[in-house]
């Protein structure tokens, strides 16, 4: 019987491994597209996509797979690995199993025919042409949701599909009081005078010297280039198919050079994450990062305590130099790090700061919760974001290609998704502070540039585990409490007051 | 019962689909770990790709495929291109099936290690490291012929997995003819006091100059960029993932810059196969080139009747010379085109010249041919080869690694491939022959970097079939005859008498 059970669970993993192997292949099949493969190939290249990606959800509803779920559940002999990398197919298998088939089809076309005619809505500026299918995406997810349950607030069921555990409850807090905080942080900087010169910014910075330097960034963040590389694309990424290649995308932007060096550092934090995860977890379903959440706890983390610390610039901005063609010649340390730092409303939520980033996250947030709670309808999202913008930022869209239609994710069906970017940071300003007590010295660290124990100790607390524990757990673990704005306020308030000299 | 077979037929070509599908995953994979891919990700990468191959030699094999071919078999309303596929689909079936599992599995693994055996004793240069397996696979595949069974002669069943419908009757003729006229020339040649001046070829040429120059080229020749890319790799190969994506790789050597141009344009030629095949054989088995030896007949017809052509450098010496850093500033055209058609006898076939190449390949058909009749033992090969090199080239290798052991074909157990290689020689030289007829200006359209016609020439008559008509059919449709060593042997005779001006 224990033989049986052994021989049960090594098939199982044997299944899972399988899906594993396909969702690897799929996973270059994606990066390729995005970094270089012929344009007259995409369209058979789609349908190799499909029929994978066909394959792998088959498998994961498959009879066998539900066999699996019933045997194993109910022994008290798998590993723990095992037991988790149950928990995730049965997770899984439930909520693709509650769909009937026919809806689930219609939705996939839905979702593509969507994409393509949000495209053109943004082109032309026009929310009119979208609706009808912005409509169905939100009437087929209510439908949804009806199927799958919920509990305290039908929110809640997409949220646990990026953020396991994160509720509309939690969120309420968090979001409300960061947006208080933030709000009048924003104003102030607005009408302050101090504002830093930005002009030498925008000076020329070719493509291959930008490179050079975005990759010494990626070596002493401890990128390991032997399991990765770098590569240009149109909308960065990073994507891990392994632990072993762990692959991280840029952009150049010639007369902004911010645009690809913070983009790396960026990626380059996703990419510590899936680089780092412990090879005991790799070939299960369980070797990637745990949610979206604490995978942009990571990117972010990269990006803005390390990217946009005075440290990291008094180590890295000589460096930089060597790389610019004279741009930074007259412009000293203080001036150069108040830069990178400016914070100024904006319309678009992937050119925003650091500062204002939040703010255009909890605007989606609350849209959304609005949105299937019956609040808001789908016909008034113009208006409703145009007038979030000018409540929480003091700044109006002219048109919807800046405001309702600018992000992708509504017309592929992702609601749910955005509060993410925003616990992310939340999380990231948390394990910040936790890992000043365990390595007070991280200053003086990123003055050296020794990034190395930054990276060890964010392995060791969140990297490692990969899927094998949910986002709240890693926080909790790491640093002793749950969500908690408080951090990120203190953080804002006390860089910002300093950047712009407000006291 | 139409209906029916209607849908069995279209249920077929799902399958099928579905397969070339995972084929097109496969080549990426491939592709991808020869361009660049992470070295920590390869063993992973390994796993990946057993698994999708497996799936797709499980589904070549399976209850379903056994049931297609049966039912689909007996019926006379198939399409053409479907009557094609089952062709093929039972010839693999059959192949595979025939092999009892288990021996199959240990073949595999056989097969794994003694290309790690083959390496290291090459490396050493050590034949009896390598001997007992070159035993095994020699005996296992002598095994598998008789469980494939075979016509005439043992070895015509390993020919034919390679250029099907060539058997030991044919090679035997073409070969012995090939051998009988070219053996002498290259003595003749050896002989000469007239030898090309080559100092100037060995001079610095920059990778991304010759790089520059190469995608020129392959423009030139009627290479879509918008269907292809050009990477650099190690061991240069051209790979079709469909049609709309025919990936060249090349190598560059910075002081000879013949590896790149005249590898690049080798791979072009099969690169332009791949690129034109017919649009209706996309997503099936049939959307390749038909056989190793075409294929090789379309790289060889551009490395050498394009590529070492004179009227071809008439129009791009200036070109060379502005990518160029000077090496050919006091060499006239006439002095280029001699050093670039040196001939010279060598002991390594792949850097071998076009007069000596043949008979590289004829000494591995004549040893192929005495093993599998049991004419020559395993334990003799280095004396047979080394005798073998000295008669015909009259070079003798002082150690196995420039001898026996320099291919990685037989380690992987590929008996019956060298052969294609001469095969597309003649092939090619053929091509030419009725090329000519069609446009008998070819030299003048060379001068004028108008290769177009000759790209659609052969898309017409080669390119387009893909695996619709067989090796030989397509040389008969094209030629009006079967196979003629005499093109070839004019060809060299006409060409190496001229540049040694042997008369």
């Amino acid at each position: 019987m224990v033989q049986a059970t052994a021989q049960l669970e090594q098939d199982f993993l044997d299944y899972v491994k399988k899906m594993t192997a396909y969702n690897e292949a799929l996973s270059l099949m994606f990066w390729d597209l995005r970094t270089g493969a012929p344009k007259k190939g995409i369209e058979q290249r789609s349908e190799v996509i499909g029929m994978l990606s066909s394959e792998v959800f088959r498998m994961s509803t498959s009879e066998e797979m539900a066999a699996y779920i019933a045997k194993l559940s109910s022994t008290e002999q798998l590993s723990e690995v095992t037991a988790k990398i149950l928990e995730e197919s049965k997770k899984d298998y439930d909520r693709n199993k509650k769909i009937p088939a026919g809806e689930y089809k219609e939705y996939v076309i839905l979702q593509s025919k969507a994409e393509s005619v949000w495209e053109e809505a943004k082109a032309k500026s026009d929310f009119s042409m979208f609706l009808p299918f912005l409509n169905k995406l939100v009437e087929t997810n209510k439908r949804f949701i009806n199927y799958w349950g919920y509990e305290g607030n039908k929110y809640n069921t997409l949220l646990d599909m990026y953020e396991p555990g994160v509720t509309v409850e939690i969120l309420d807090k968090v979001f409300g009081e960061l947006r208080e905080k933030i709000v009048p942080l924003v104003k102030r900087i607005s009408d302050s005078a101090n504002k830093p010169a930005t002009e030498f910014l925008y000076k020329k910075f070719p493509k291959d010297k930008q490179k050079g330097f975005s990759e010494e960034i990626l070596r002493q963040m401890g990128y390991n280039f032997d399991a990765g590389r770098l590569d240009e694309t149109v909308h960065p990424f990073a994507i891990g198919l392994n632990p072993g290649d762990v692959r991280v995308t840029t952009k150049y932007d010639e007369t902004d050079f911010r645009t690809a060096v913070f983009g790396t550092i960026h990626e380059g934090g996703h990419a510590l994450y899936e680089q780092n995860i412990s090879t005991e977890l790799v070939g299960t379903s369980l070797c990637t990062g745990t949610s979206m959440g604490i995978h942009e706890s990571q990117s972010l983390f990269y990006e803005n305590f390390v990217g946009r610390n005075e440290s990291f610039w008094t180590k890295n901005y000589g460096l930089l130099k060597s790389y610019a063609e004279g741009q930074f010649d007259n412009v000293d340390l203080g001036d150069f790090y108040r830069a990178i730092n400016e914070s100024k409303p904006s319309l678009i939520r992937i050119e925003a700061d650091e500062l204002t980033y939040p703010l255009h996250v909890i605007i989606r947030y609350e849209i959304e919760k609005g949105l299937f709670n019956d609040e808001i309808n789908v016909e008034d999202l113009p208006q409703v974001w145009n007038d979030k913008y000018e409540e929480y930022l003091g700044v109006r869209p002219e048109n919807d290609a800046q405001g309702v239609l600018q992000d992708v994710h509504w017309s592929g069906g992702s609601f749910g998704y955005f509060p993410s970017y925003a616990l992310g940071y939340m999380y990231a300003a948390q394990f910040k502070n936790a890992l000043l007590k365990d390595i007070p010295n991280y200053d003086q660290l990123l003055e050296q540039g020794n990034l190395l124990p930054v990276k060890e100790w964010l392995t060791e607390k969140v990297h490692k585990h990969g899927k094998m524990k949910k986002p709240l757990e890693i926080l909790t673990d790491v640093t002793g409490e749950g969500l908690n704005a408080n951090y990120l306020i203190n953080y804002l308030y006390e860089k910002y007051g300093r950047v712009y000299e407000l006291n």
